[in-house]
């Protein structure tokens, strides 16, 4: 890593920029870059999420948030980069400090929104620092050796069975909303919304299951879908800018005449072409500043989230797949589950063993496609840190701490699950069942919430916190979060406090959203439940209420039955009953045994409270 | 009505104007205008509290939402007045159809804040409507007879027993505020801020009520406030824009050497040089457009709520004030309930009779300084709307049917009321039970619940609503609004859905806020209670939970106990325990024993569920 940023530096000294800016994201603007873009990590060795570097040639900084402070101060050479916090403020701050007023900072303008690239040069100016805006990056210049290839997984058709509407539909009505609204093309800058609109999605999960080295089960996951844009006009066929030596001969047949495939390189130019002297939609969230200046230049950009709205609400064969692939899902996650409980008996068990474990056995079903996020398992202290990925520095062994939980999922034609399990594996202080029962409770009122269709989804965020909140206690994250199909597992929309946050929804029957409420004491536990419900409607004409898909067992010894009441209680019999008809064909008969004896504990809850 | 209709259309035809917009404000964008401001009310007849209208030569029409359709069409000539819909659209639409393109619509623009004239505007010149934007109004042209006076009610110096921080404080914490950000002046626009700013109140509610019929519980009310502006240089004294005759001594005495008074008529000139070239603070949506457009000519007009914030939060005096008028007014409301249930026992008894002994009993009592609301009395389908105010036309006897509630507050020293009562004089239908029951459980849940500093108040609102929705009910009013303090009862913040209502705020200790949830089955029956809750911190640090200052009792005879878990149940019987324990040395005999009998159902309910 020293190297790389040595090379940096050297090259940054050739030009006439003080300093370069480097954020952890691509010229998609993705959740996930692809590793070949994770430019950061290269120059830096932090492997966080996100977070963002600025590097002077004598002096480097990187700026994380609250969660990485630690993980970036032991990954980066703390003599040659300071570890600072996140944001605007504190990048200027620091410009200011190490290179004082006149400086220069070299900003990609592909790897930024137009807004946060507005908000950013605003604040660099105002400190009399001089941003240069260009789409390219010095380090593409020095990264050579060794910088990964691009996929080459193949992309395929992606069935309507799974993906709900055909794309022509799906073209139609895009095209209709634009024409409505007097625009002559909308830009689809973000390859899901690209993959939802076109019925495609790429083989990377498969690739990257098949290769994969099970014991490293953060690095090993990848969306299953290309990274590509389309330009849809108003009139004339869609332009789908994609690799076509990776399409499937069937897919190129199935497009033949309805969407024209053009080299990637072309978009530019395509793009500056299309909308001159044009009203332009696009989703500036999800459009690079360098693509939004190309529209301003030459005609108008107007914002427009479509896609990536219609997106959210599943179609019924996407509904019925989802049911399906959860069903598929949870029994290996139940089946994990009753390993980890009688392997803790036996012998030590780390986070690591137990994140590989629970991908074998997603593995050795057939339908399973890949992992579709990183494998969270964590255990005591590990597990107050909401976004913790264990690594062989971290590893704990499970054995130690009483209280453990695993969020992780798998990929599936038709469905992405992302589910938290979380299960004593040893005896459980009061401190630890008063926390998971408060989140149990939470977790309880939202999912059996019945609420008016189109309530925003900030509306629904306090019913999961407010067992929590009545004993002083609360979590940092958002409660919920709108679930891709057989793509990124994360979606529009949110269920979070944030009134103002981009992903807040008005929620209709159809979205599927996870239900995830938590606690956190740091340096202490943690714990956390999710699962997937989907708004249906109820028999309430007008009124929505959750089915949950991922129905998966809860720990009756983390459960204080006191604090529960009577419905509750009943609620929870019932579910876990549910769960031993409907996943008994699916079980071994030790899991199915483990299955019972939990259903049981909580047939006698209820009996308690006057069932 | 008619008369004065013709006499304005006459004098528009003198003009160069096709037509003239009346809406009900008045030029402080008072929500509550006094009568010589009511100029819709005196050309039409309408006398609901919000509405427009557009008078053409020889044409009108009047413009409410749903709620006032059928007031609307009782009250007006409908041979000479259109009754339409509320809002812009409908607005333009009518000009549209009956005058069509290049109509001149005069409007004044002292009446609209600058907010709603250029929404206005935009759309008249859409529809190729000349707006004629001018600071006057032709009906002050021809309503010189009997149009009444301006209050003359005598202003006082408010006591910091009552105010809380003493005016000193509240000037020096408003300038360092427009300081700090380098703004020279603030505008104080909203005579409720200035009466909160200047600790001043005015003697309207008391002449109000030394001169009210009380069988005309309607109009009585006024605000206790002048209407007046402040100008708050970051220099320099406050100019108070005042009639200095209506001040009295002591008051004129306490200001002397702080505040300068100044005529009224001269705040636009100093507006004007004030602003000139500097950058200037106002609340926008309390600042008319014709002071927005002085500034907007002048200097820079920049947004500033921190007026109203503030006001917001009460002072530890203002709390001690609020527990103690809350008490006086209870105790005058539970003796009306327990006369009331004894009336309609012997003889009928109309909305009418109910609203005037309401007032009658609160006027017994020394500390009462006069309504703080019309009192909505309501029975039956009349309960079914949420903002019904008995007149004779309407007045149903109570006796007809099972369902009552009464809305009704008072001004007090240092606490405006307003709370809501709801009982059963007759046998009540399941329905009647089902929809009050839920309506109480979501009163407690709200009224009961913890939550962390700062929520913001949209994400309490669900609370109240829960228990609605599972029976796929609701209501479509706000849950809560905060409460002034011997003042206008509506003020900021707002517990409602709309999380982008511009009164929703982070909830703050100090926050006196009202509880109101309801359930309207239109044509049939309503049910509402209300009462005012205070947010103070819990044993929780961060956390805080409402104590409740209004405590009305609940009818257990429209309570299904078996709907109520058990600590709900608890709470009930605990809380009407309170009740007779706090009221007893204020109450006569009667009602005394009839609020026991309250409490002692409550206990059996509590006890049945195995308390």
């Amino acid at each position: 890593m020293m190297s790389n940023l040595i090379a940096l530096q050297s090259r940054l000294a050739q030009t006439d920029c003080s300093a370069l800016l480097l954020p952890s994201s691509d010229e998609f603007l993705s959740e996930y870059a692809r590793p070949r873009d994770r430019r950061l990590s290269w120059v830096s060795g932090f492997t966080g999420s996100m977070g963002a570097m600025i590097v002077a040639r004598d002096a480097a900084a990187i700026f994380v948030d609250g969660r990485y402070t630690e993980q970036a101060t032991r990954q980066v050479d703390s003599e040659r980069v300071e570890v600072c916090g996140f944001g605007i403020a504190a990048q200027v701050a620091w410009l200011q400090s190490r290179l004082g007023a006149g400086a220069t900072l070299a900003i990609d303008t592909r790897l930024h929104s137009e807004q946060e690239l507005r908000r950013l040069s605003d604040a660099l100016r105002d400190a009399r620092i001089e941003p240069v805006l260009q789409p390219r990056n010095l380090i593409d210049e020095v990264w050579l050796d060794g910088r990964p290839e691009d996929s080459r997984a193949s992309v395929f058709d992606y069935d309507v069975r799974y993906a709900g509407l055909p794309r022509e539909e799906k073209i139609a009505t895009a095209r209709s909303r634009i024409a409505t609204r007097g625009q002559s093309l909308l830009v689809v800058a973000d390859p899901e919304d690209v993959a939802w609109l076109l019925n495609i999605r790429s083989n990377d999960s498969r690739e990257a299951l098949a290769r994969q080295s099970l014991s490293d089960p953060v690095s090993q996951f990848r969306v299953p879908v290309p990274l590509s844009r389309v330009l849809l006009p108003a009139e004339g066929a869609p332009l789908w800018f994609m690799d076509r030596s990776r399409l499937e001969p069937a897919l190129i047949a199935a497009l033949e005449g309805m969407v024209t495939i053009c080299p990637p390189d072309d978009f530019d130019a395509a793009l500056a072409r299309l909308a001159e002297g044009q009203r332009v939609a696009a989703n500036v969230r999800r459009t690079n500043h360098h693509h939004a200046t190309i529209v301003q230049s030459a005609g108008t950009l107007e914002n427009d989230a479509g896609v990536v709205a219609a997106r959210g609400i599943k179609h019924e064969n996407e509904i019925a797949a989802a049911r399906h692939g959860h069903k598929v899902d949870a029994a290996a996650v139940i089946r994990f589950l009753a390993w980890l409980q009688d392997s803790v008996g036996k012998g030590t068990v780390t986070e690591l063993d137990a994140a590989e474990k629970v991908t074998r056995i997603r593995a050795e079903h057939e339908e399973y496609l890949g992992p579709s996020m990183s494998n969270l398992s964590a255990s005591g202290p590990n597990a107050a840190l909401p976004h913790y990925v264990p690594s062989p520095d971290t590893n704990r062994v499970i054995n130690d701490h009483p209280i453990y939980w695993l969020d992780s999922g798998g990929q599936y034609l038709g469905c992405s699950t992302d589910n938290t399990v979380c299960f004593a594996v040893g005896e459980p202080e009061r401190k630890h069942v008063l926390a998971h029962t408060l989140v149990v409770k939470g977790w309880l009122a939202l999912g059996r919430a019945r609420f008016p269709e189109g309530v925003d989804s900030s509306q629904l965020d306090s019913f999961a916190r407010q067992h929590l909140w009545h004993h002083g206690m609360d979590f940092r994250h958002g409660t919920g979060h709108g679930v891709g199909n057989f793509m990124n597992i994360h979606e529009v929309p949110h269920i979070r406090r944030e009134i103002d946050h981009p992903a807040i929804a008005p929620i209709v029957a159809g979205m599927i959203i996870s239900n995830e409420p938590g606690y956190y004491e740091e340096g202490d536990f943690g714990v956390r439940i999710e699962s997937h419900i989907l708004a249906v409607p109820s028999q309430f004409p007008g009124y929505l209420e959750f089915e949950t898909l991922s129905t998966l067992p809860l720990d009756p010894n983390l459960v204080d039955e006191t604090l529960l009441d009577r419905s509750e209680a009943e609620w929870l019999a019932a579910y876990h009953d549910r769960l031993v008809d409907g996943y008994r064909d699916m079980l071994d008969g030790p899991s199915l045994t483990w299955l019972e004896n939990i259903a049981g504990k909580f047939r006698a809850m209820a009996l308690a409270k006057g069932a």
